[in-house]
């Protein structure tokens, strides 16, 4: 038998150059973004004055298959990429199982996660267009800490949204953030109309990826020079991140691998949609037909019990309505929830795949997260970010189906991050306290009777 | 010019399976470790209560030039090593300097830093031997998690006594540890008698990694089953971090590099006398020429003013006595020292090899070690440890000479670990609260005229 290296890094000449956009081997798009007070598509003018112009193209397009990464995303990639396709031997060897199983690890950068992947080129393309200054939110805070890095290397003053009980959560987060020169305020705040609104209403509320949205969007858009950046859930999100998926294919086609399941968590679809690319791919055009499953946490399963409708991607209702899986704008996952993975909706991409019966979709409870999380730190050495052990999870949990059955299937994962700023949860975790409360049908049920009638 | 890639990875074939004993080709012997009792070297058999016996075999074999690291230690080193070696080109794009810039990361495993290198095979040798528990020390936390993880892995209970100051400076390193089963305990505690002699003459003590130890070994050897495990200082230590050094030369060779310069933080040693090993041995047998630089913070400065004496390894004072540079083994730090380095001794083989004038040493304060962190962070995407941050400002300082005079040196620094778990430092540090103590000459007196006498 061939002997496969704990680790495969891809040598320069097979590392990617160019990211891949889904939906151009999709032959039923996914519906357009509406512009709300219209009701019609949204424009590239109506993106303008949110989004720097080259992302809001990036969005648009529907058609073009693959975008050049530029020269300077490039060098930046290169400090930290490509990233290490790991067969995790101990790991199989521990769950005695005929399964192979193999990971992609993206927390080998300060940013902790795969979030640096958007954030280089997001901040590049701000930049190159003479812009000033950015804003953005931030949930577990991956992605603030990941824009500041960006924002830091190429110069650009940024603002960071974070989720008010993330802040709490995690105090060393933003000291990380300031390291990086980027501003952070907790939210919802009072800078901002969205935030006072909210606050007014639930003046203890903990927060929201939607608010905090709310929040970044309209600072951008009422600060001369100033755009709005976002780390997941937009096309142009999903098209950075193919790089992920990309250099997977290529180190498993090194090794003369290729994954009859392919696995990730799910918040906005970041990493999701950027590591089952060109596994997608391969099934949208009829060559290849893995098993693609999207892990969700049980506390906010927006695509295992939300709705298929079209619905604001913040809480504040300010930004462009999408056709996505959704709980509703308002709804706000319970504060007991660690970690990422808060976000009401799921990029309209990865949506209209699971409509179309192209994936399916798992949920689990935290603690039986932080359970597979610990067991695979101990025998991985990786200690891994509460988001990426959803997809630890039920990649174990397959693995145990082949020891069940004798199969010896190839598992793929995305291990999206490293979970250093979330002792807490950890702490949580081993004294026992972990609360996995799950929304009630009724909860549910009241969040999706707010969305906007005409969807 | 030949281009060389920002990460250079060894293949499998070209990662060694021996560790390097500098020892063995030092024409003059570091002083042997003598036995308090008796003023005679140690044998064996005065260590094998303290260590497990293959470990102490290796504590005393000067002769022996390479051992080969055991299967299973090779298959946990495979988990996350080979670790790169890093070409730094924005930095030296950034500090517009001619030298080319090169450092050996070990911040990539859930340890954070190089320890794990040492801890694997203290943990495997231990468990062969059918030990049934492990004591240790942490100053900073790195070496308690990386044993944590090794003992979690090949399966033996651990306890860490953890230097008060630091204990309560990094919380979440409790909970780490932890993740990997080991009990942690703050010192100086009323656990031992070590610990509670030194609380009845200074209860608000901060602790220091020489009270941590005497705790530790006390435990060990009042145990059954019980042996104890340290991180640095031992030449055993030295023996297993020389994967570092071997790795980095093998690297460099490969992409047709050697270095002018080879820059290591050094607090007992562990890092520096593995990175520096085979370009140490190259010096020692004449094919080769490198400057070697020994960093240490002006808070704790064993080599750039300490005395190259017998002294005790711990403050107990019930260690065996090694001839290395000391400020005498009652020194403690000051607590607003950051991070680790806090040793009062030396490594004995770095020691002799500094006393024969092998290499040199330098010192820096810590808010000029902050700095160096910060820029280094933002250039690099790797937010580093503040141990190895002391490397990166010799680097940097080096790399700004070379601007200055022209030379386009080749430095090679050891990049030991990553910040994560820093940031109440970082935090400091924004909020311009270093403390830049240094002990003053009369405070080195006080503590140096406590040497043993027959010294």
């Amino acid at each position: 038998m061939k002997h496969i290296p704990n680790r495969i890094y891809l040598p320069e000449d097979r590392i990617p150059r160019q990211w891949y956009n889904l939906r151009a081997d999709m032959k039923e798009k996914p519906e357009p973004l509406l512009n709300p007070a219209t009701g019609k598509p949204v424009t590239l003018a109506d993106l303008e004055p949110v989004f720097c112009t080259e992302l809001a193209r990036q969005e648009l397009d529907d058609t073009t298959p693959y975008f050049d990464i530029p020269e300077p995303v490039l060098e930046f990639y290169k400090m930290y990429r490509p990233s290490p396709l790991i067969r995790a031997y101990q790991l199989e060897k521990y769950l005695d199982t005929p399964a192979k199983i193999y990971y992609k690890f993206e927390g080998n950068n300060t940013s902790g996660s795969h979030k640096l992947n958007s954030a280089a080129p997001q901040a590049y393309y701000a930049k190159a267009q003479g812009l000033t200054s950015l804003t953005t939110e931030t949930g577990a805070g991956q992605w603030g800490t990941a824009l500041a890095e960006a924002c830091s290397f190429f110069g650009l003053p940024l603002t960071v949204y974070m989720v008010k009980c993330s802040y709490e959560q995690k105090p060393f987060r933003k000291a990380v953030i300031e390291t990086f020169d980027a501003k952070i305020i907790p939210s919802p705040s009072s800078t901002t109309n969205a935030g006072r609104a909210i606050l007014a209403k639930d003046p203890n509320t903990t927060g929201s990826l939607g608010c905090a949205i709310s929040e970044a969007v309209e600072t951008a858009v009422t600060t001369p020079g100033c755009r709005y950046v976002l780390g997941s859930v937009l096309n142009q999100v999903l098209l950075h991140q193919s790089v992920i998926g990309l250099e997977s294919a290529e180190a498993m086609e090194m090794i003369g691998e290729y994954p009859d399941i392919v696995i990730g968590c799910a918040g906005g679809g970041s990493n999701l949609g950027g590591l089952i690319a060109p596994f997608m791919r391969d099934k949208l055009t009829g060559k290849a037909d893995p098993d693609i499953v999207a892990v969700e946490p049980a506390s906010c399963p927006s695509l295992t019990r939300g709705r298929y409708a079209y619905d604001f991607c913040d809480t504040g209702k300010i930004t462009p309505l999408a056709k996505m899986y959704t709980l509703g704008s308002g709804f706000i996952p319970s504060a007991s929830h660690a970690g990422g993975l808060r976000y009401h909706g799921m990029s309209p991409v990865l949506s209209k795949l699971y409509h179309d019966g192209y994936m399916r979709a798992v949920s689990y409870e935290q603690s039986k997260v932080f359970e597979a999380a610990v067991l695979f730190a101990k025998q991985e050495t990786i200690l891994p970010a509460p988001e990426s052990s959803h997809a630890i999870r039920a990649a174990i949990d397959e693995a145990i189906k082949c020891r069940e059955t004798g199969q010896a299937k190839t598992i793929l994962f995305g291990l999206t991050g490293t979970g250093y700023f979330d002792m807490t949860a950890y702490e949580n975790f081993h004294k026992g306290n972990m609360n996995d409360y799950v929304p009630t049908d009724e909860e549910l049920e009241a969040s999706l009777s707010q969305l906007p009638t005409f969807s």
